[in-house]
């Protein structure tokens, strides 16, 4: 079967790094390139943490690009203490990563365009950040909509509470870049909290990974126990941790281990609720919702998934 | 087919009306009863109504019983201006209804525990308005959970925003209530707004009842077109009414229509978002979930039935 061109788009913090390994550990992805931005870190950190992985992981040809910084409503961004405590200040679990000689190229909103251009609907692009870059692609070009392929979001939550208030961590940080890409992809999958709560990753798989791999597995092993840690004071009942970023890139694969309902999704943007994610009412009636939303999940598959993955990228 | 014997717990506005026609046009229903409850009305108006429905449709052996008539939480009820506009002030569009002989008991708490005591899982219980007679039959016997059959509740929004502020209207009125019976009761069903929502009466429809039965038809219809005109101006997409109430008695009897999700559903009791149904992230990982929450249905089948038991019932 053909590998599928794959785009990741990311703020690379702990879960973002472990949907890096899913990508590149499996044999189903032709990864174009990975494109930063903002949330769990600083743009600017999160691709140098890409950038030092793939060449650890023996990929340093595939080139990295800075997204925008900032969400398109504000001027700047400032990393949550949240954020830091889950991830680290390096958005590694503060486990050093090697610097890379690789060079981190800047415009990632062009790569986007230009790669939706060439590829079109060949091109799958995965985000587990906020749509920030996505929406502007959008703004910059919007005759795109008509030649994007399909695209698989982390982020989102319709039938469980968000994370961050009332809101998923990803869509809270730009509610109006969600909405807008919401409402204009053609064919876009929110793999949100209600899946990814579904999904959980135990201690004992991360330990093997310090068995295939001493020095890139202990470090990685290292900085997903230190977001362990985080998630069993937080949410004991876990007993793991949530797969939140690696499941978007598994349901762009597996899509059939993953149970959505169509909508069309609105994305609050002012007053209490900025960043839920809800049906519009008023459209409920029209046909061929462009949102599928995941529901339901086969989680021990995307589990499996994700753990043979990350083990063949250590190997 | 042996039928179904249903007990029907209502806020007797206009949509519970055509809830109450739909059980009695249908061949599928062995009606044990009415229980009243407040919300689109004063509980002893609304039981009213129906004891009035039930003589005029020739069904005056239907026993009709007052249940509570405020919030577990509070200490009394007034109807709220909306609901008076929607349902007018006798809950029947200030159509006037006959005054019946026939006697309204009181007791519609006790009435419920005696028939779940009797017919056990064979009774299934539909409800249209807020949830507190259910509770408060749960408080009095907690062992009752052990016997009751199935229960099909009209209230709630899981993937849709709700109607009054965050929350929809019924489980506004006491989402205490609410949160208990869903905790509690093994085996339910709620249809929101999420499906209701989904399912359109048009005007059509309605003038059609004029001609089956010129006088209840005629008084019926005007009842429903007054709740046509306030929807026209709240919800101007819809161009009919939503069809809420009478979605739960079908689903009783038609759940293959209701694509439902199996949750354990908790109530958000205080806060700006007082009132809304939403999952519990911590029980995410447990089996076997209590909750079938409907997502999804087939709207013309549920709107084709209601139209056909209305017809049936004015004949």
């Amino acid at each position: 079967m053909a590998k599928q061109k794959i785009i990741f788009d990311c703020d690379m913090g702990i879960d973002d790094s472990m949907a890096l390994g899913t990508i590149l550990g499996s044999d189903c992805f032709d990864l174009l390139g990975v494109v930063g931005t903002y949330g769990n870190v600083y743009t600017e950190q999160g691709t140098k943490n890409a950038a030092s992985l793939l060449e650890l992981t023996g990929h340093s040809e595939v080139p990295v690009y800075n997204g925008l910084d900032h969400a398109l409503t504000k001027d700047d961004f400032t990393v949550l203490d949240v954020s830091a405590t889950i991830h680290g200040k390096n958005g590694f679990g503060n486990v050093a990563l090697p610097e890379t000689e690789n060079k981190i190229s800047k415009n990632g909103v062009e790569f986007l365009i230009q790669s939706i251009k060439k590829y079109g609907s060949d091109l799958t692009i995965v985000t587990s950040g906020p749509l920030t870059n996505l929406a502007e692609v959008l703004r910059q070009d919007s005759s795109l909509v008509e030649k994007m392929g399909p695209v698989f979001s982390m982020g989102g939550a319709l039938t469980v509470p968000g994370n961050v208030g009332g809101a998923e961590a990803n869509i809270s940080q730009d509610p109006q870049a969600a909405k807008e890409v919401f409402a204009k992809v053609k064919d876009i999958t929110m793999v949100g909290l209600d899946v990814t709560q579904r999904v959980i990753l135990r201690r004992g798989d991360v330990a093997k990974w310090r068995e295939v791999n001493p020095d890139l597995g202990n470090k990685w092993a290292d900085a997903v126990d230190s977001y362990m840690d985080f998630g069993d004071k937080s949410c004991p009942w876990v007993k793991g941790t949530y797969v939140h970023d690696p499941s978007a890139v598994i349901c762009a694969v597996h899509p059939e281990w993953f149970t959505t309902l169509p909508l069309y999704l609105n994305v609050v943007t002012e007053g209490a609720e900025a960043g839920r994610t809800v049906a519009y009412t008023e459209k409920l009636q029209m046909t061929d919702p462009n949102v599928k939303v995941c529901i339901a999940v086969e989680g021990i598959k995307v589990r499996d998934f994700l753990q043979n993955a990350m083990c063949e990228v250590l190997k």
